[in-house]
């Protein structure tokens, strides 16, 4: 069967040129059809410093008011992901940018928390993912590039995270009856004991594992929403869940951390 | 035959929240294909005024170094046309926005003036428009709505005036066998002899009409690549091209100046 490989690349690795240009050549041999969903990285905070529009961040997510979610739109949705398009393009790699309002393939329900106001900040409804339109575009022969902007169908734009999209994506599409792989792509080998030594890499991660992990502290906070979806994918049906480094994703199959649900 | 309408809409509209609001209603409502190619506005001087790039504008054009390139792919791709995108699909238009570089649709030369160093400015090579790509876009019921940003193919991306892609793209299609008509939409009534007064409209151009217009100086100076990019069009093949006011789209047919090959 023909896999979809719906591939996740982090903000640090889109704050470095060469390491962005590289993971790109990477992700354009990858065979067969597949996605890519970015992250935004430092860029936008530095952008809006020059703009006076200062980050707020909660829990290492970003508050969202009117003028932040007008920086994200243009950096993300702009800067960022038309520069990955012109390159990916460059390489041959048929690349098309793309948020979640763009052909109504995903939107997003705008967060409603009692303790602080996310401002236009969204996280993807998953029955509202339009697996067709989606599927269309890359049966078409598009390789879909995402940023993590979607829409609330109603007009509005909203700032999303970029780990959830990918799951999101690739649990709709597995839910259709498509064989789908999940890699997470980052700056670290992948799951680690100890997040600051490489050596500590767990190849096999399951859940008892994951809450031991958990119970211990070993597993960093930022890693844990990670973990949490890439588990969740597996449930929703996603054939591979990776949690590996951008520059091992030419031999993504035999690097970083799998995800197992046994 | 099922007509492909290319409606380009100006910068000035762009500019105003209330009409390009009810601009893109009136576009959701023409029934059929249709794509819509969007200017700039002054956004993107004002933009760039709070992050320190003055606007360097050369007969009407704007020199695009590497900071204002930056700039205008944030503001056109990224806030202009993301924002557009999530208006049309509120309204139930499947908008897809998109770039030159997106699909590979559109590839640009960079301009080389001996007089002027334009920096990233690009103009569309007209047998590089992969028309079998836009086609399966639109096949597939998609709205394509391109902001002026094209690529080299060599990685980077480029400023291309918005007229000039609009009659690029329907003259592709013309030449693909599509029956195409061709719309520029700005803040006059069409073309006027007295730029000043929308009384003294010219409901139907031809060239030795045209011709005579310019030697009295009576068109407008920034009409004129306007005015030469729709002559073209007919002759390569667009069936039907109007200027007319953005807020006569509902009803284009009885507006506006018609460009006349007779």
């Amino acid at each position: 069967m023909n896999t979809i490989k719906v591939i996740k690349i982090g903000g640090n690795i889109i704050d470095c040129p060469d390491k962005l240009s590289e993971f790109l050549n990477d992700f354009h041999k990858i065979p067969g059809r597949k996605i890519l969903i970015h992250g935004g990285g430092k860029i936008a905070t530095q952008m809006g410093e020059t703009m006076g529009i200062k980050a707020h961040m909660v829990q290492g997510r970003r508050v969202t008011d009117a003028p932040t979610l007008q920086l994200v739109t243009m950096i993300f949705a702009g800067l960022i992901n038309k520069n990955i398009v012109a390159d990916l393009q460059s390489v041959g790699c048929n690349a098309l940018g793309l948020t979640g309002a763009d052909g109504g393939i995903i939107t997003s329900q705008k967060r409603s928390d009692a303790s602080i106001d996310w401002g236009y900040v969204g996280d993807p409804i998953p029955e509202s993912i339009h697996t067709a339109h989606l599927l269309m575009l890359i049966q078409s022969g598009f390789t879909p590039v995402f940023c993590a902007i979607t829409h609330d169908g109603k007009g509005d734009l909203l700032n999303t995270n970029a780990d959830t999209m990918a799951s999101c994506i690739a649990n709709a599409l597995a839910s259709q009856g498509q064989e789908v792989e999940l890699v997470y792509c980052f700056e670290k080998k992948g799951v680690l004991r100890d997040a600051e030594d490489a050596t500590t890499l767990i190849p096999r991660l399951n859940l008892s594992l994951y809450q031991k992990l958990k119970q211990e502290g070993a597993v960093h906070s930022g890693m844990i929403p990670k973990i949490d979806n890439a588990f969740e994918s597996l449930q929703a049906g996603v054939k591979k869940v990776k949690i590996c480094m951008a520059e091992d994703l030419d031999d993504y199959e035999n690097a970083g951390t799998t995800i197992s649900s046994t």
